[in-house]
């Protein structure tokens, strides 16, 4: 397969690579670099962009000076190594403080830090060059249906994504806040646990305009959900804004395997949704953001194998891709969407002008029998792909 | 455990109690009664209504006058037992036809023919008295992603949506429609799996003002969500039009089990929304519809078993809702829910007048360390939950 | 890829392709045909063997003549057809009077009509030249924990078990069973959940020597079991003795899918582990019986979806040996394989002729950080499993 | 509810109420003490016993002397305090070297480091006058299917296993091995991933007479599997050895919440099965050991919160098992099971003496339609059941 390019647009959180291997019951296997040391590398690889928390340049207690000579050195290396710094996002969930939440606390005085943190990050993510702020809320929730006013705290997440996007309007940066589901994980229930909840939160929202989703693939799987049909509802809502691939086993501890390591078959509908775009393809329904990897290398492996897994989320993608589009393009799979109405989903039901009187007044036979009886061949055009993709 | 009263607004679909037993593996336990039947002996145990499926009350293809006439007989029998018919819902999913949807079927001609049932439904719904008007879209989705134009698809339900509450407002019916999100089963993926997704979709309609959300327990607990998380989130966007209580224990088929008899703590947590409100109880934040049962008679069972979960389910209900206004009313209970934040979390995080930048220019000292080593003490509370519950 | 052939061992049950596609929400689709119509397809599409329940072949109430005449007639079908009929099962779960289960019915007068029925079956099969009887308690389970004295329900199922395999040896037949286990659908719970509570209760039998597994890929997943982790523990106690392979999209109703199109990276190491073993090749270790396929056409499928179906499975497994065999002869992964350690995980971790004393004893240096260090590269290894694959 | 007294049997882990509070994706909230000061205040609770890792009380680098002196300061403590040490268990998860697992990792020095500590452990649990040994072996597994030889992975477990038994038997030690099974976290996929898995391997050893299982409430939920089912068959094969109670919502991270806080209802009949054994009550059917929480105070919690928790499980317990002994003394209920035939499932199918010949020779009616319209009213004993517990 060939090497990445810029035009792939392939990010990664350093995050990922930098994760040290500490799971609930192990402790760290491999060592923390500074954070330029994976961007360099990550560059190297093909990479086009990297993307971080705050506090995966500076701890969480650095002074601020020191904080902003961190962020400025990683901003130098991330130039020099030709890498875009494409987004940015805030830790409120690492340290206690934020046992009960950042934006939904029970606890004021921890909102308002928290909010401040977000705020602040807000400013680097402009000052970086970032034209994405994502916002994951892994500390939003509870364990115990008892410990929460749900009403308040939802209240409390829509003052504080208003108060975050009026900000960023205020300032005129070009920024657009992306939020990330999670049904659990380190929470019991985790607010806004889908795509599909945050987008009805985000239809509360004063400044909603800016504010749309960064959704990950081992998410919505944790939720059992199928992730390509929440990308659609996304892109169908126009807030896709960023996305998060990964790989994920099924119901289970969020495992942030390689994109492809989970489920197979899904990810290569993931791919050609992205490659390809919908069969009716309207104007405006393509995601055009980056391939944003947010992975973690498995506690097994060593350096080799932080960048052994780096490469291979990349690899897998433009393998997926190349499948994807001679798959789309094949004219024997056209004519199976053809033949089972793939097309014709895309005409409207009623006729153009037709109103629910005429409708409603119309004499249209249907035979009820032979609409039940109808070959759609579901099975065969799946299969087309399955060869495609391992034949 | 007192009986039953219409104060209670205990409501039942016809379909629940006459499940005759046929699943996937096996073939109907029991006989098929007239709807009538099941709606004198609901009365007798105490119900205050009643709901059904078009095809509840007459066959698929039974001729106009036929159908009229069961209905008419059906309202007649309801009136005369004194219990309201509460909702009506269509049948999109029972027959051939729909395998492939109803709504969004990728067939033109099946789309057409639902949405003239559908719209046929909402008459008699309207006719009935019925004050809402359920959408299952049980075959809206696939089992292979390659089947369907997903944002076709999505296209199709809105416009379908709209037609049918602008047909309703055309119509002057005093009616609002109730989406029932379900992650899948009978489809593989169903589309708007969870309340969220329906939220969403429900922001981006045209007369979306009166399409809400018909919940049920089992169905968010099948895509791993916590209801009444659930619950307060379609509270909170002033959605919770209708609600549909049952037992479903974890990711399994879907087995509509008894209120109360799948996750028991989570029914007493939902009851105890539907009878206390949120702790900040604000404003037009409760519900105040029937508390319909959507359940199924287990298959071993007889029609002596019918009649014994018929009334298990309002039973359960009343002493949960007992329990739960216990809990509530303790002032021990109070004392953790003021000490552990909950009133709290309903003070806005911004001060009345306060301005970001006011905000950011604060100099607001705050100890992490202090916030991180608070006692919320949530556990002594679920704890106190558990002592009014089974101590 | 090429047309299947006897030498691939591939069998279908006549409930498969013969499944007309009712579920819990809807009714038949397609129409039932004549199980000898099934077979001759199945033969002509390059099946080697069929299987089925006495049901597939005559009613539950046919007289005894009618159901010998339709055996004889299915027999002599498969005969002309150069099909083996290598499997045969009883159904003990259809029928309303096996409601609450077959061998372990809290109705003693169910439990003996049940094994009466298994035991006719079991002439059935060895009348037929089949070499596995198979055993699904789909009905042996509950809904509810206080509906079983679970100890009991044990014995009875043990008790059927023995008696069953007691009489195979008793007339002598090449029989041996397999026992097929399921957590759930369509009881709540299932007695014998997965793989591993089947090996349990084996161990506790008298005749334990003809019984063994028959493990459905589905059916484990839907514990959110690894499948080729259980075939391996079956292959490990000598006791996979059968295999069901299908396709099963995470933990929800039981799917049937076909083998593939479910979680596709897991199916490829089955084949892989079918097709070549473990990296060790034990003697004795590994699976020498048919490709037995236990899928359901989907419902939206007409009669050409059945036999696109059909194919489609023997064609996966034909695909995704062609890549195993590739990816374990490639030099790169064995030598991946080498240095991570596989080939040294068969070397006993105690030497030859070693004591427990002796290596207490030992004066052995271990460097446990070294040890933490080591480049396992297991993800570069999955990846080189992925280009294979998908490459 | 009464204050638990020695003859409950309570016992606790030191490394639950030590747990500080560390997950994926933060810090500890608490500090950690001195584990004398753990079992102090357990003593002062209630508790009846305690059970530890070697590494709860001494760190994994300690210098042999220190690490004897710290066990034997505990055991002082424990002796001073009223205490039982019941139970002792190796931590072969932590340490990055088990990365790849303990008795089963692919690199044999590992392999024979683990297999050292954990006889080393055993010894201490001799010493410490615990009659079980647990062994949990959390990091014997894989996330890729690529990684393992799991034929080698199974007889090296199995060796392990034997050797462990084997040393306790030539040692004169009182001890039996429990296996602790779970199916995932912290690897993907773990060895012995249930109950049921666990028992098929015992089958395989040498030793096996005196190794059972330490079957945990969540890990069986994590598979999806119902946990008294579970119970029951390891009763069944007599070996329920030890048992690790604690509360579980469901398929997502291992939450370790209190006993009763997860499904509820799941564990009354836990508790049910515990103080009142199955329904026919066979001799020896019943388990006599401790009664063990194994759980974490949550990461909320402050001190307080750990003793809230501690007090949390034993009242849970105490309470569901007052309420589980006056529903089966309750003679509605008595009746309610013989007529649904509870107790007739422990009468053998066939008769005394009846030979298998006889039995198919006899001529027995059968009504099938009347068995299959069986009233068996499971809804309403269980009803009965929540009567019980929330009336």
């Amino acid at each position: 397969m060939r090497k990445p390019t810029p035009e792939d647009k392939f990010s990664f959180g350093l995050w990922t690579v930098g994760w040290t291997g500490t799971d609930p019951f192990g402790t760290s296997t491999r060592p923390a670099l500074d954070p330029w040391e994976y961007s360099d590398k990550l560059a190297e690889l093909g990479a086009w962009g990297i993307t971080f928390h705050d506090n995966d340049v500076y701890p969480f207690d650095a002074p601020v000076d020191v904080a902003k000579a961190r962020v400025a050195q990683l901003r130098d290396a991330a130039a020099k190594a030709g890498l875009v710094i494409e987004m940015v996002t805030t830790n409120t969930f690492s340290h206690p403080c934020f046992k009960d939440g950042g934006l939904t606390a029970n606890d004021r005085s921890v909102r308002r830090f928290g909010l401040r943190k977000v705020l602040n990050a807000v400013d680097i993510a402009a000052e970086s060059g970032a034209t994405t702020f994502v916002m994951w809320g892994g500390r939003e929730g509870a364990e115990y249906d008892s410990s929460k006013d749900l009403y308040a705290a939802l209240d409390r997440y829509k003052e504080g994504l208003d108060t975050v996007a009026g900000y960023i309007k205020s300032q005129g940066y070009d920024l657009r806040i992306g939020l990330e589901p999670k049904p659990n994980e380190p929470r019991g229930d985790i607010f806004l646990p889908s795509i599909g909840h945050a987008l009805g939160l985000i239809a509360e929202l004063e400044h909603g305009d800016i504010v749309g989703l960064n959704p990950e693939t081992g998410h919505e799987q944790m939720a059992n959900l199928n992730y390509t049909h929440g990308l659609a509802q996304a892109l169908h809502a126009k807030k896709l804004f960023h996305i998060d691939l990964n790989g994920q086993k099924g119901l289970k501890y969020d495992q942030d395997l390689c994109f492809g390591h989970g489920d197979l078959l899904s990810a290569f509908f993931t791919v050609d949704l992205l490659v390809n775009g919908f069969p009716s393809d309207p104007e405006g329904s393509r995601y055009t953001g980056p391939i944003h990897f947010d992975y973690k290398p498995s506690r097994t492996e060593g350096m080799q194998g932080i960048w052994d897994s780096a490469k291979a989320n990349m690899e897998t993608y433009l393998m997926l891709a190349e499948k994807a589009r001679a798959f789309r393009a094949d004219p024997a799979v056209q004519q199976l969407m053809t033949d089972n109405g793939i097309f014709d989903s895309a005409v409207p039901t009623l006729a153009a002008g037709e109103s629910v009187a005429d409708f409603l007044a119309a004499d249209e036979p249907f035979d009820a029998d032979a609409a039940g009886a109808r070959e759609y061949r579901f099975v065969e055009l799946y299969q087309a792909a399955m060869r495609h993709l391992v034949g």
